[in-house]
């Protein structure tokens, strides 16, 4: 591409293009990055810059840029049949093996389908299929669904509501009603005055009170991701899901597991749901479903709900246009067929998520950071002012955003979230490849202090360093 | 496809496939119709039988099926970059250049485009506009957006919640909070005692009174669609757009348009919003931006709206994965460039849409049909038992869906919305195709009038016909 081409293009970004989350003011003074291409774990800008890019596009492109069999499914297809409608008595091909070849993967208990073309359109098709299912079981009055402050669940009206991200509410409310948030699991910033392990009671506790404040008998269902994703990859400590689980099945509460980010081998299993034994009673899906190539969601159905909606429920009066888009669906389907084919779960479970989770703790040791936690194909890293307290830069500082810029700067895509730093790697990176990303990431880390002395912030490193 | 191959995927259908809009049971025990490919306007199922598609699929494959352009522009873009995000700065090429063309295509007033992945997502996002448009205008408490009976808005919870489908929420409520309905402009069910040119008035008189019951200042913007389509292609009467432009201009109510089913060439323009001439704020888009070859939406945003979210809104916290996916872009941009290049919206404005609406109004002739109407490619007959009265068939007989049946027992694809038949088909069908739609149409009325008396129905068609 031409250095004037680009400059083309970017005008008409500038002029014409609302970025999702985006300032856009801001934005259009300082004019977006153009990304031109991409190949494995790298992409490209107009001038040729290359990036590694540890967040695998947005926690989506799981198999990395430039597959052709990807391509060439997606070609096949669209010369095939592009596009069908699954209305009105109809199916097409690809669907209904997607259908069966998710049911496959997921655990025994699941063995239904509903397709969307987004993780947003999944969690909100959740929402009603979980009242739906309490209206059809007599129990109409089991209503309310409880949360999580700071997870994410997707951006439509009902995803923003079932999410628990402040800025989204505040400007795109009122929420659907009858949704309430409980206390994330999010030892680092909120549990640290006690261990891990008691934390996590903790945080069940807490369903629990919500749960009986609310009436154990007005409650519909649970949304939670395994790891939450957008909130700043919080893993949670060992003692939470055994303790939540026990808290729903003892008040007969639905378990909606979002799949969204851990779904697909991101945690070493193909589903966040199996790495923590939840079994839950609904998964929504999308991004690594087709590693991001095309858009395509869905929500899978465990046999509870499935019966209830199959048998009692009639016409079930929702749906997507793309629901079951065979192109996409056919791109779905050969994305699951090469990750089977290839062992990719498995060697993010047995190579890279414990290569990465040994050399990414060591990122311990640098001055800048409080804790850096992986699993799977997954990490973060806090960035902090006081490595003793825990405690993170004023908020004026910008560490994170600081920090991201420089790792562009340095050829990495890396995610702040406040002053949280994300990865989520497509999952053919190699051991090979993640020492470059944490040789990036050291070099930024060490450009962002730098940064941050500049402009007169104090980094007291001065707590013992993991050996 | 070989007979086993085909009763195979109608098993994993089936046991794995929740469909979209459908009673669960009902399909399982009927099974599914397989569609395995299509070319022009014709769809194929598992048999080798041929259906002339006058749905266009979902009212979105304006182009028609087998188009190789659009899998090589697919193809291009996902060996180029098949996806990356638009959130942390970024933009790709497809994406800017998707933005100018459709600004360029739209009225002048529109000059920025947000990208979703689905009319649902356009209508979920165009609602939190408005009302984040009136906070920032310092009149939040302007929050009413007002809908209508019968409209559909995709099915987010926020767009069933826009829309006015009550089956859909019966099942999905609660719905978002501060939206109401005012009646629909649907003259041959609700307006016959008067002519449809007071009928229009007195519609524009209800959003009036409702205005006035909810308060000028409380109300932030009406939505509607420039003809209903899921409601039943329902054109309203000349005198209805102008009435309802004055009564929202004079109390200064935003007008979103929900341009995914007449957008790119339906109504013989561009937007819908050209032929009635609606100068709207919002418009959402979907399905024909891309002849529904992938799934891409968007809202497309008048200065007026535009400048207070850029200019005073900060960051907008709202978004999708696949907000400007490149791929899905890259086929958009290759549907408007081929639809421009072969003067298709012309062809229908000065062609095919004339010569529908004359052999399709001489379908009034059939004793079966109370009303046959169509403005460019949207059309609709109203199935009545008694011409004279313009009355229905007792629901029970299930007259429409009846015909959709025999529809596709003669090898049309023609849609049931109660007993208003719908058809919407690929924007590229020519005369002599037309032809064979109405005759299809004409033979599957016929055999459906037959089954309905020997279901011993009576039909009285006593009005003089048209001549």
């Amino acid at each position: 591409m031409t250095p004037s081409d680009a400059a083309g293009l970017k005008a008409l970004d500038r002029d014409h293009y609302l970025h999702p989350f985006t300032d856009f003011k801001a934005l259009g003074d300082e004019g977006s990055r153009l990304i031109t291409a991409a190949d494995g774990i790298y992409i490209e800008d107009d001038g040729g810059r290359r990036f590694l890019d540890a967040m695998a596009g947005l926690w989506c492109v799981n198999l990395g840029y430039g597959r052709q069999e990807l391509v060439d499914a997606a070609s096949r297809q669209l010369q095939q049949l592009p596009y069908y409608n699954s209305f009105f008595k109809t199916t097409n091909p690809p669907a209904a093996e997607l259908a069966e070849t998710l049911c496959g993967l997921a655990p025994d208990h699941i063995n239904r389908v509903f397709f969307t073309g987004s993780g947003s359109e999944a969690n909100d098709t959740a929402l009603r299929m979980v009242r739906r299912y309490w209206a059809l079981e007599g129990q109409p009055e089991k209503q309310w669904i409880i949360g999580r402050d700071n997870a994410y669940h997707g951006s439509t009206v009902a995803g923003m509501s079932l999410g628990g991200m402040a800025p989204m509410q505040a400007q795109g409310g009122p929420c659907v009603p009858g949704i309430t948030h409980i206390r994330q699991p999010y030892w680092f910033d909120e549990g640290r005055d006690m261990s891990p392990e008691a934390f996590g009671k903790v945080c069940a506790d807490a369903l629990e009170a919500r749960i009986q404040a609310l009436g154990p008998d007005k409650v519909a269902a649970f949304i939670a991701e395994p790891v939450q994703g957008a909130g700043g990859a919080i893993i949670p400590p060992e003692s939470y899901w055994p303790a939540i689980k026990e808290v729903l099945s003892r008040h007969d509460i639905l378990l909606v597991v979002d799949e969204v980010i851990c779904g697909f081998g991101r945690l070493g299993e193909w589903f966040g749901s199996v790495h923590y034994d939840l079994a839950p009673d609904l998964m929504s899906v999308a991004k690594g479903l087709s590693s991001g190539y095309l858009p395509i969601g869905g929500v899978l159905v465990g046999d509870r709900v499935a019966r209830t909606l199959i048998d009692d429920g009639g016409e079930f009066h929702h749906g997507f246009t793309y629901s079951g888009h065979p192109t996409c669906a056919a791109v779905a389907l050969e994305n699951l067929r090469l990750m089977a084919a290839e062992g990719v779960v498995e060697q993010v479970r047995r190579v890279t998520g414990p290569y990465l989770a040994k050399h990414w703790k060591a990122l311990e040791r640098h001055p800048l950071i409080g804790e850096a936690r992986s699993l799977g194909l997954i990490g973060a890293l806090e960035i902090v002012a006081d490595k003793a307290a825990g405690t993170h830069f004023d908020k004026t500082l910008k560490a994170g955003e600081t920090c991201r810029e420089i790792c562009f700067e340095f050829g990495l895509v890396m995610r702040s979230v406040g002053d949280t730093m994300i990865i989520s790697p497509p999952l053919v990176i190699t051991e090979a490849q993640i020492d470059e990303l944490i040789a990036l990431a050291t070099a930024a880390l060490d450009e962002t202090a730098r940064r941050l002395q500049a402009r007169g912030a104090t980094i007291s490193a001065t707590k013992e360093t993991p050996t």
